[in-house]
């Protein structure tokens, strides 16, 4: 399954990047490749600057050896190997109308002192965050997700939407990263689902990736923007910044676990501003957003 | 003791936001006045888009009640009053050769059941984050900040200064987030010093803080600067935030107890850059910066 599934990862970080390549029409991915001191490494690649990308990473990445030291502690166990694996990405966009967009589908296995298999299970999801709100985006892209969905349980969409909306949760600022999407972890098999079943599934959710996205980016890419719809767009990521920085577990595990910080960091906004107590204007389209980020909201 | 601080970080608000103001010639110091519904509340002065200063907070909150449960923990208590005041300062200045400084000093006291008070102590220090490094500059600093020190124990400086080269470490970046000053916690009364001798002390570096940064932000704030040197600024000015989201206990633990977020986070830098993997030119000023904040120096 391992094999399989980084052989999934690579080929859908090829097909992302090719493809996103023809949207933007400028620039190209640059490909880092990196190894892992421990064991395993990554094919980090990079877009910036770009006519619709202003800066985005489709990253794959192989890590094994001994579980390290914070992983051991949440699983309770003193000692083993762990192969983990995922592709990761974070786009973007120069236009402020285009959504911000991050997935990620990861397969993790870990072994017994034996080497036996003790436990393997996929992860992953993909989320909105847009800084101007098109309800009919939103339900596209919530659309994508729940048809990937529908096809493995009639009840994976409402609960993974549901666990999307939970996890990206600005605590502190009390109100969602953005509109959501799906998020989903420990797929572990059961009575009712093989880990054959959890594969199609996640790999499903990778495959209506560019379906969910695309035609948003097309639809909004050319429409016009002033200097005032960008700067909020640049206040905006660094809400951004804040969810990844002081709450994403897997950005917090990465620095605190020696990653590969450039990788790690590539979801990072490239403008950010952060202005002291900025309010938008009362009925605005700005406002009109952040009042929707309050509460989680059903888009299906 | 907390009424006679309290008193001291007033007046010492007002005398830093009125120098600045005119150091700046430009801004003024917008004033917010909150309150804490659990006991407490604030004076929180920003300063924005000045000539000098883009962005900057001078601050102070008195905060007292029911010691929150975070504290609890920390502490091992069951329960207890607690009262806690200071003031809070971060200067972002526009011109990428004069460099930014955070100070901040503090009074904490700790009450049983039966309102007495337990425990009682300061903390606090200063600190400088250069974008250009002048090793004068830095040595000012820290022969100002050494003096204050020697005036009440001859290992004081060295002591504080070495727990500022440690707290300010950006572990993730294996780098100082900058140059150091002084950092102090837990000054309580001792057989070698009363409450009233750390008071001394605390008040003696607070007053010091103006002669540390003032001459050096007056010698380099008509230095000429180009947009590379403004990049620069504000590439590094993304070390500093991920330093204070990821690693700065003050700020994760307001953010973590619903402290006032917009006073909390005035200390992020109003314009930062993220670039993928953004090295400088071998041999250039900003590789000089990067070279020194590998590892702490003695500066005096």
């Amino acid at each position: 399954m391992k094999n399989k599934f980084y052989k999934y990862i690579e080929n859908l970080q090829n097909t992302i990047t090719e493809t996103l390549e023809k949207v933007d029409g400028k620039a190209t991915f640059k490909e880092d490749l990196w190894k892992r001191k421990e064991g395993g490494g990554g094919r980090t690649r990079v877009i910036e600057n770009g006519a619709v990308f202003e800066k985005g990473g489709v990253n794959i990445s192989k890590v094994f050896g001994e579980l390290p030291e914070t992983l051991r502690k949440q699983f309770g166990v003193n000692e083993g190997n762990f192969f983990a694996c995922g592709l990761s990405l974070v786009l973007h966009p120069n236009n402020p109308f285009v959504p911000t967009v991050h997935a990620n589908w990861r397969y993790f296995e870990m072994y017994d002192e034996l080497g036996n298999t003790v436990t393997q299970w996929f992860g992953g999801g993909q989320d909105l965050t847009p800084y101007y709100l098109f309800d009919e985006d939103v339900i596209h892209f919530h659309k994508v997700c729940k048809e990937a969905c529908d096809k493995h349980h009639p009840e994976f969409y409402q609960k993974f939407k549901e666990t999307c909306d939970n996890y990206f949760w600005n605590a502190h600022r009390n109100e969602a990263r953005g509109v959501g999407g799906l998020f989903f972890d420990y797929l572990k098999a059961t009575d009712e689902f093989s880990i054959k079943d959890r594969y199609n599934f996640v790999t499903e959710v990778g495959n209506s990736f560019l379906c969910s996205y695309v035609p948003i980016v097309e639809k909004r890419k050319n429409t016009n923007f002033t200097k005032t719809h960008k700067n909020w767009q640049e206040i905006r990521r660094g809400r951004y910044v804040e969810f990844n920085l002081v709450h994403d577990k897997g950005t917090l595990f990465g620095l605190k676990t020696n990653g590969r910080i450039e990788s790690i960091l590539m979801s990072l906004p490239p403008i950010v501003q952060w202005k002291y107590d900025y309010h938008p204007e009362v009925d605005s389209q700005e406002a009109y957003l952040l009042e929707t980020l309050k509460k989680p909201k059903s888009w299906v």
